[in-house]
């Protein structure tokens, strides 16, 4: 495809950890072509200056957003805006006929009362939440293809549902509680500079925070469960930032039917996934690490069982930045344009 | 007190990091003279040759362990061998009427019968194992009073098991099971290289081992949270390996009764530990970081209650080292000999 | 270009960190297939279970070497094998008409005396050496293109020479001596664990190794600074070991002609490095950084002058395992091929 | 010594890095107490709130600082401000009899032309700096001896200048100029954060900056070089930020006189260092590594010749916090107030 004939996107909010991601992922897709680059802050002259790593490979202007600027050179925006400011963007593209990945969570809770409780303030789009699917492909994928309007699913949301969509869709199991433990690398908290992503503050410190049911990806991963099962389920979730720069690891603890093993587990969920051009499940007795999903739109997802206290051990390892941000986002471009869905995101894992 | 007036400390397992951390402390102890150390392999001219953090500080020879030369020169050894390896020297030790402070799990569990399920062999000194005191300061004070043979508890047991104590010997919480997910960092692995521990496949890199009730320090929590309940737990505990040196980080999850708060779990807590040197339960909403206690014999524990999902979760970090090895060991030793608790331990945690 | 009608490349020391680079840089070239993996330690029936980053992308077995093996499946072969071992392989491989990129140290020195010195044993295939072409793409470019015997330079001289190629080839500076101080990541000392790349013993640990002339890359950094600027060149080259997984920061020091700036190196560097697909010339005042080429085949070269002491002051921050290795293989490739010098090679650098 | 029989010391600064292990420290000499903590910033309630590290060990309010208040419970004070808000605090407490050991750069040089250079503003308190005594034991015991003001050196001073004082003071070694190459861990940036800390930026990344002569350390080692040598000694110095924490590790090249031997340097170095309790020469061969200093006050020396490029090759690593900043200064105040000069310096550093 010619340079001129492919879709132009552009990427708004491209300063941040997830807009260079977008940006490596989507210079290298070879279906679209990168036209524009918008930010709120770190204005620049050129990308290179912000995102040292684009050095030499892209040298587009970093502009002040503009809904008609980016519809006058994009008929795609992937947003990676903060939560809240995200609203108006969105509304603005959908306005102007730009189709949107939004990546922050402002799309994602389809209640907006829920939203109102866990964002403290009122949803400003409660008509676009109706346009917006829930960009899980491993979930939704069929809604994808030709959507205008996909909501990104967060990191932690992602890592703690896909090994249980099995289980639940399949019923091998039915809780009403789920306790989801994941650690998450510290770009998760973005690009900005505070105290508790101070490097030697970081380094050698493991902490949980925002435990015991205070997280917003709460009810994000509640709705995801609850519409699989077809009743409400509860998630206790914590959180624990560990020192290391990308990567989420969710450890997921359900009651375990009498006799249910790993093996049937692995089985139903290979079953499950076999479409995903980014799950792999791997052999009972074989857990996952960040280490080898780093970099790559890969999900690893692994099952135990533990016959003493009859839980079930579900387990997944991410690159949050990609699997949990750009690639899930690129995921959903391939689907809603008609791309190939794993188009770009064929890319080996960087190991070590 | 004159240093010839000092009771004479072996140290056995002296190149390990065990090893390194008890010199550490037992060189600024001030009330006990090391005079021999013993190993079973990196035998070295010198401690600074397989230590180089001590050079200039100790240059003891380390020497090939023989019982009888360890009664020549020491009334108190601290054995630090592999699990398995410490039955036979502990016996020699203690037939030659050394006092002894066991690191290995040799000595932690009373049943013969589980230590033969959990450890692949008969237990090989029954008769002493009667005689040994599990060394966790905090639920056996009295017991450490005297004793000449103590158990040193594991790392993952002493985070494991001290944020659980009030609750269950308080009467707070009455669990069947007990879910318990913790973070270690790798030294917790020791000294031996290996693929899992080569810096390029640590870094990074986040990983579930022995899940689903199959690592050996199961039976050891148990053991403490069914003695202090009165009562059979069970226990479904996940092992995590992180990317730092030190440091561990647990979470434990039990169903809360109805209307507990955080602010009575932390008074019961302070009123339990009040006469600990090394336990500080932090304020309700504040949570711990292994990077607030690393080099130090601190414990801290904190609580937080899901109302949404009814569990209470516990927390405590500390350095699997010190607090969790080493550190410990001199604490149990302070009891033991008749020192305040606390000495050679109040130095504060290096930050950062 | 359909698959069949690819060029096969078989991958020799398919198991290793380079090995694995290799793999994901060549799965996703798109003008090669890879066809074969061979290894002489960790065969195993599928590349996943060695290098679990290609679960799902690459299911090939991992085969025990043998020269006919590699010649009935691929025209083409990389090896990444340890020094010593590569000189047999490679005479084998050659003998049986294979294209050769070996990674090792074997075909790198001109000379075989020097070879002896440095490496304690003659060199076994002197013939073979004069086929050689030292596969520096921004050095050799023109004697590469249909070469059939390429051997990749190491990380070091590669960092450490990019920068000085155009102060030499352009007469800014005649040095007799050049100091080079060179920091790697621990990628760099291969797959295998070992005390010194145990993750405790690394992390928190900076260290110098093989210092003052004893380092082996110090004869292959002398004779291509000799090649061009005509004369003997003297290195005294440091390497210091740093606790990061992949990257080389080299800095170089050289007597700076009187009134010489960083503007007029930075200026014949941009033009000696024109036709480079992946060297950038950062602006005068802009310092490299090893995070900004991670994971990508890009170089980020700069230049400071000390007007006190009278120096230049080069630098160079390149990944040890792709322009060090992997990517540096590839791009003689496709030299070699006639492929476009790049291709396969222009992903962005993973940042962070 | 009871308590109360104690000079008080107050800590002005308290809240940073160097706040926090002069409390580690000074909690632990026995020799002082301290009294009264001041900072300009971080102002809490007590210490353990700003430093958790501290939690029940020292809970002392942190209060603005005010000389008046500092002279009112202490008879001595460590200063640990930012530069060039040292001179004004100095002056105050000085006025009021304190005994000062600042930790800033503001009393270090001796010509204040020198200060106004690097500095950027005059020096407004030129009397005092005639006071103020260099506080590298190694270099000015004698002069340390009761001394009222003492500028504790900086951490690259330290490091750069304790291995080439042997070689200056016994004219082993008459270089003109010095190339310095020293890397250091990112506590050295202090506490504030900032985009080049954030652990994801910090992380994987190596980087030089503040190059070719315009680091404000460089005039501060070439004083000390130059007083020792007894003319000017120009040095061209290279700082390096690694992804560690803590530590500091010099190289210094300077022209070897011919036939000199690595085992001559140890043998002078060591008869040099023979009254520190802190410098330990390794042995000719071995090479210093920061783990192995880390949380301790010494500092490990080796040197090399490189016989090929006629260079000695000298090395230094020390915790840039500790022998670096405040160890350092608690050595100053052990000679200026009569304590045996290692007192409350003699811990091992923490391995690993």
């Amino acid at each position: 495809m010619a340079q001129h004939d492919r879709p132009g996107v552009a990427v708004v909010g491209a300063t941040g950890y997830t807009g260079a991601e977008l940006l490596r992922l989507l210079l290298g897709h070879g279906g679209v072509a990168v036209t524009a680059l918008f930010a709120q802050t770190k204005l620049a002259a050129r990308a290179s200056q912000v995102l040292p790593s684009l050095t030499g490979l892209c040298e587009l202007p970093i502009e002040r957003f503009d809904p008609d600027a980016v519809a006058a050179r994009a008929s795609v925006a992937f947003c990676a805006l903060p939560h809240g400011a995200s609203i108006e963007a969105v509304t603005a593209l959908r306005a102007r006929g730009v189709k949107v990945f939004d990546l922050s969570a402002d799309f994602r809770l389809r209640d907006p009362a829920v939203y109102a409780t866990w964002y403290g303030a009122p949803h400003g789009a409660t008509a676009l939440l109706n346009d917006a699917v829930y960009g899980l492909a491993e979930l939704n994928r069929a809604r994808l293809r030709g959507a205008e309007l996909v909501a990104v699913p967060g990191c932690y949301p992602t890592a703690s549902t896909l090994p249980l969509l099995p289980l639940l869709a399949g019923g091998l199991a039915r809780p009403e509680t789920v306790i989801v433990h994941a650690l998450s690398g510290v770009s998760g908290a973005g690009r900005t500079p505070g105290a508790s992503y101070h490097f030697p503050e970081c380094s050698e410190g493991a902490r949980n925070y925002k435990v015991a049911g205070t997280h917003r990806h709460t009810p994000e991963i509640e709705q995801t469960l609850s519409t699989v099962l077809g009743r409400p389920v509860t998630v206790s979730f914590t959180p624990t930032l560990v020192p290391m720069t990308r990567g989420i690891l969710s450890t997921s603890y359900v009651d375990a039917p009498e006799g249910l093993t790993a093996a049937q587990l692995v089985e139903a969920a290979r079953d499950y996934f076999k479409d995903s051009p980014s799950v792999s499940v791997l052999d009972p007795g074989a857990l996952p690490d960040t280490l080898w999903v780093r970099g790559s739109n890969r999900a690893h997802v692994a099952y135990a069982v533990d016959p003493r206290a009859q839980k079930i051990v579900s387990m997944c390892a991410i690159d949050n930045l990609v699997k949990g941000a750009a690639g899930q986002a690129v995921q959903c471009m391939n689907l809603a344009l008609g791309f190939d869905e794993g188009r770009g995101l064929h890319g080996a894992a960087m190991f070590p």
